[in-house]
């Protein structure tokens, strides 16, 4: 992985943002609140910049597309100004244009987008696939004019009424076709581009009742589905990685990816395993009744952790909020096991965020983006100050000491026999059980918060 | 799988239930809240008697064992007189006569238990062996002398303070080893009573914090115990199932054995996927935010469908609340699955559920049994009908004709390139997708529930 | 409460639903999925038809009106033939047209309906009014035409952006003055269609986060708006119910009509309990962490249980899922608190329920509904075979027979203090508790489910 | 409320804590994890010192009956060593001993007990009031020794078997009258003692099914014995103020003070509302699918937030988990509502919460509640900032100023008809709303936690 550069600012034929100035780092103090506070790109954490680190993305979806602000109850309440002209193309490279100069005033290293946030899909294959194209070259021109890097694209295969019953999981032959005749473009895109990944995010791949479903043959079709995506994907030069990104549900009653372990063993059984990795939503995480810590460990338990979601749910809404991460004890925690997993790869920090349907002016773009990326910023810190200092991770090893060598460790290496064991057993009683320490643990964290450094 | 038989009635030194018959199947008329309305365990369904189909085992724990109507709030409400005495076998042989005077008279086939509830553990492991080895020659005699079965045992590794930190996945090998000499003297009762399955219940084989956990380390070693459990069983010539039961957390803030899907998956990755299959809980299932029939289906979609313990959790309360089955629109959709898998082979329905704290009486354990047992001989009509008349299926399988044949089937056999997909959808765009049905599918469930015959 | 009668069949000028015939009752055995199979409206229960008893509605927003369909990640998939003129009125005009063909064809006698359900609401104030009187001219046609009656009406103050902070709650004085306005039209056309009742469901009263609310003043104006509301309603002759429908979150983070508890305190503490009685949702229950049964018995108790919608929710499904209500075992004891309560009075049974995404005919509108009224009709045939048969209700009056008399009935009239009562006990020690039965109870209903005649 | 002195070390004739010496501030950097980093009872905080501020108060029943870490999976692992004597005064003494020295070595000035906590309950209600008499006697010597007072006690109506079916809601009235002779009992002892305040938490005050109940007579019967109960209370020189804890279920299925509205509510119809106030319990906030702060806001909007159990629960476990709090963002938002609401009069902070079950040491009570205070005490210095600061407030207070004065006013006094709100809307269109700047308000508390001095 290269280190990453300063991105150059930009702005189109018009300014969309003419009263914000670049975001700089003006430190804890600072009482401007469009700058950050803590998130220093150029400062040295462990031995890397934080923009190294952390690799930040913003997502095409919720910041720049027409949808903002809807939700089951009302339309858009966000009249962003990039989204007004009446000819779908004009529309597109307007938001391109609002796109590249809101992040490059953000200063941040990547973005992320779905084929249909950066234009309309048309009304044939032909028309998707053309102005698919045109908008590459734009998007191409405007990666050059800033430095801003491609973290990920992917297909919206779940919002076109095509796909109501699924995409690749469709009970028809032809929706499912077509699904893949928008992957095969999106992967193209992805290569033109200089993509990092390629994710799958499994809208309605799932179902809406087990009376009409055939969830079997829906897997296995979905199995075939990413295999002929991969294959293709790599003949074409994408060396990235392919993620899926769990999700229990909503909009479908289940989804297929429920969450990291149920894809780690789908990706496994299906011969996938070794192209593919996970990207974890934190918000996915709870929804699917784990912590945000819990599906990252678990994606790094399978050497599968890929990239990250940055967001937040709220705890009383059982639904997909994807508010901007704000939670220091829980992004302290995910932070740990990221760096405890050698950090990011090809993968990044996206912000799969949105803003509140109240949260009308543009200026709350920045306020949310700032917020988040200072808060992942400030866990960066504390997270690297607990594993300096050590005595966290100490603790955890000094637990499982007993099956470094001896029995224990010919017990992990599966030499003992179960008659083997229980002599050992009979020989000597367990001693009493050791203080597991969670109370003691998570003062640690709580310590570190306060007297970690700010910079 | 041979036929069961009629079990033979039981009472040991005195009577426990002095004033309760047998109980018979009198007819949905009957108002005899002590006799069956629906299970008739001579009829026939499909083919087989209720009595093959359903399989019902009694669990020892929920139904006999002291802690009976014990909360996080209270002690024991349930002063049950089997256990009164003070010596500790004496105990447990008037416990095995009360549990084979009720189920005799309730008349299942089966019956399951952990090693603790036969008996108190004692103070080592040489007693507990002793101890476990006598009342496995009282409960053969009493198996003898009734029919009745055994479904399956298990070893309680999660109630002795020692398996606080976990069982297989404690951080101390020394537990490890207790854990399997446990396991081991389990087995060796299974065998010597006949048993058709054993099962895991990973209690507390999952963590309270990630702070002082390593995941990676403890599944390792969930793995390799499993691994020696399995070559021991069958050494000894257990011939019947191995099975785990999923259940996503409680006592434990995450299970290792999350659900359906995540067990799937390690089993697989760990080559225990031969002998190892599902024991399906339906409060477990809610737990985990899953419906009883999607772990089902999960279940049988990976071809691992081997048992269930019957019972529902309260939608409203958040653990584990082991409530007898009575939701009739459940439990069709349960049966439907099972069916659909071609029934049970080792398996079977064992009710782990327990009375409410506040039914004190010895005849509430009858009640709830025959509403448990009325409630899945109803679906189980049910179900058959609603195979029988074919609708269901018949839409099912025609929503995936286009995979039949054709290029459908060509892409399910992997034949279609993600090219060839786009030409293919090139050529044609889809059809208008069709309707799903879901609310007419659900009225067939309400509809045959109305009208399939009683009897 | 008047007998109600049958509806005549309706058509416009063309007919929506050209294949469908007016819907029929044919008894259990029909093998017709558009014939009702329970629900005969003329069949006597307790002394009253099925149709007075259950005084069934459709919603007019789920069924007729243009976003049938979107959910958070897709537009709208049910393309209705009466939306699809381009001028609004038009387009007003032929959906009331294709509501009352289908109301007709169904035969239920109520319909419920939003301000902007039927007719767009305009770019101004003055064209809302005018567009409204225009459609109660054409509404009460259609009720003259058919003899289907308004049950209730209501406000939509929750889609338009300025709503996006709340109506009555809303932090600018003159978006509460707007939605009084709105609330001003509504109940003139509700006395002009001699509604029964008149709603509020408070959308976005509620609040996005305590940091930049005043929840005492929103709260405080909520009271002065429905007191606004109530005295103009009386002063033009409006003699129904005010019902307020409780719903606890979704699209707020939190609304304050949470539950029935909550708001009957409101209530009463701003003098409003006289007018005002609850609209209980299934779906808006259980997302509250209440069964359906408990929020209408919350009611009852209060003597406030008006009218309820009925849905279902997903059990595994964090939000309002409005799907149509199959379970038998939750209707039952829902109609049984109803039956308790002397039944409807001004409310009814409205079905605010959507179809399923993917049920695109319209004949799943048939389906939904017919499975719907078959299921409550199945309910109350059941909960009345229930009451006539005794053995429930008495149970549960003997359980209280302690304070029907003597002490236990001194202390229920607050005679006996803290220390009379301490006396009493030293007396005598509580006698060992009887059980609570719970398991045969439930018995009780699953069997009287069984064996309660069809017809 | 007058100001609280430092506590007295206090040690009964054997130390339990031999090794541990009394708790000192010794500030952020301190390596040492028996120390407070942040919490110095000495400093003041907006003219108050923080002992003032928090009065902290330790809970008998989680820290030191014999109970500590069972769960229904398993007994309790902790052995403490005051629990250990054979006869059950002596070890009620040792424990009141054990009890006062953990405290004492705190520095805590409150603590908080039930009355089965401080002595076992014995077998008549005769000997139950002998010893919680003499036990009255020792804790007011201990008191007296230390300086600690008694912020609260109560009566444990739960754990007996008798109360299974509830106590002051019990369909058996004898059980009703014992369950007052307890809190009679209670009441005195608490005069005795200087009690601050007397809580009622109602454990089993609502139903398991509501097929046996009858919640209304059940719910009358609890306002008449909290009336009976604040009678003689005040007859007997109780001056201080009446507590209800709000829970929504567990061990019940439910329980009728679900939460702050619901116990608001009932209160104000049943009379009880002068003297009552809410005890609100973080963990039972979000069981009750509600933050925190948002039970805390509800019970000050109706001035009614008496005191506070602290503690957390774990968002993805569905029960009472009473851990230790330590999530910053969650305390800063509750201590900002309570600061709003002019700080604690009678009530405090009350550790209502427990050692994990694996934390088995004695020194894990220091940690844990090290950690709590020292949270708290954080929390306290970055809610005071942000109110010093005043952003947070203007910001709110703006929002609202359309009801300052003019017609909004009006309307807030209820001047205004529906007819005349119509006019003013007729007038004028709303405004362009204004932005609920969410994001940039969390913006704000993340920053009071970066940059708020340590001390």
């Amino acid at each position: 992985m290269s280190t990453l550069k300063p991105v150059t600012p930009f702005r189109g034929r018009e300014s969309y943002f003419p009263g914000i100035d670049a975001v700089a780092y003006e430190g804890p103090a600072s009482r401007n609140p469009l700058a950050f506070k803590v998130y220093n790109p150029e400062a040295l954490v462990a031995g890397k910049t934080m923009r190294d680190h952390l690799r930040f993305a913003v997502a095409y979806w919720h910041s720049f597309t027409g949808s903002a602000g809807n939700d089951p109850f009302g339309p858009t309440t966000l009249d962003y100004p990039w989204n007004r002209a009446d000819d779908a193309m004009t529309r597109a490279r307007q938001r391109a244009d609002g796109a590249f100069e809101f992040m490059s005033k953000l200063g941040v290293p990547f973005y992320c987008f779905h084929d249909v946030d950066v234009c309309d899909e048309g009304e044939s294959l032909a028309v998707y696939e053309e102005r698919l194209k045109e908008m590459t070259r734009v998007l191409a021109e405007r990666q050059e004019a800033t430095g801003i890097q491609l973290l990920w694209n992917t297909a919206n295969l779940f919002s076109n009424p095509r796909y109501m019953h699924g995409a690749a999981t469709n009970p028809d032959f032809s929706v499912v076709a077509r699904a893949a005749a928008q992957v095969k473009a999106c992967l193209e895109a992805n290569v033109a581009l200089g993509g990092h990944n390629y994710v799958f995010w499994g809208g309605r791949e799932g179902y809406s009742t087990l009376l009409n479903s055939n969830t079997r043959l829906e897997q296995e079709n979905l199995a075939a589905f990413l295999r002929a995506a991969r294959d293709y994907g790599r003949s074409i030069g994408f060396t990235g990685t392919f993620l899926i990104e769990p999700k229990p549900m909503e909009p479908t009653k289940h989804q297929y990816d429920f969450d990291a372990a149920t894809v780690i063993g789908f990706l496994h059984r299906q011969g996938l395993a070794g192209d593919f990795q996970l990207n974890i939503e934190a918000n996915h995480a709870t929804l699917a009744n784990h912590s945000f810590a819990h599906e990252l460990q678990t994606a790094a338990d399978a050497s599968m952790l890929g990239s990250i979601d940055a967001n937040r749910g709220d705890p009383q809404n059982g639904w997909d909020t994807d508010q901007f991460p704000t939670d220091m004890t829980d992004l302290v925690q995910a932070v740990l096991v990221i760096l405890g997993n050698g950090g990011f790869t090809t993968g990044g920090v996206n912000f799969d965020a949105k803003l509140r349907r109240g949260s009308v002016d543009l200026e709350d773009l920045f306020h949310a983006h700032i917020g988040g990326m200072d808060a992942f910023a400030r866990a960066l810190q504390v997270a690297d100050a607990l594993r300096q200092e050590g005595t966290l991770e100490e603790f955890r090893r000094g637990r499982y000491a007993s099956f470094d060598e001896g029995q224990g460790a010919a017990f992990r290496r599966g030499e003992l026999t179960l008659e083997a064991l229980r002599d050992i057993a009979a020989a000597r009683e367990p001693r009493r059980p050791e203080s597991g320490r969670q109370e003691y643990l998570e003062n640690l964290i709580n310590q570190a918060l306060l007297t970690t450094p700010l910079a």
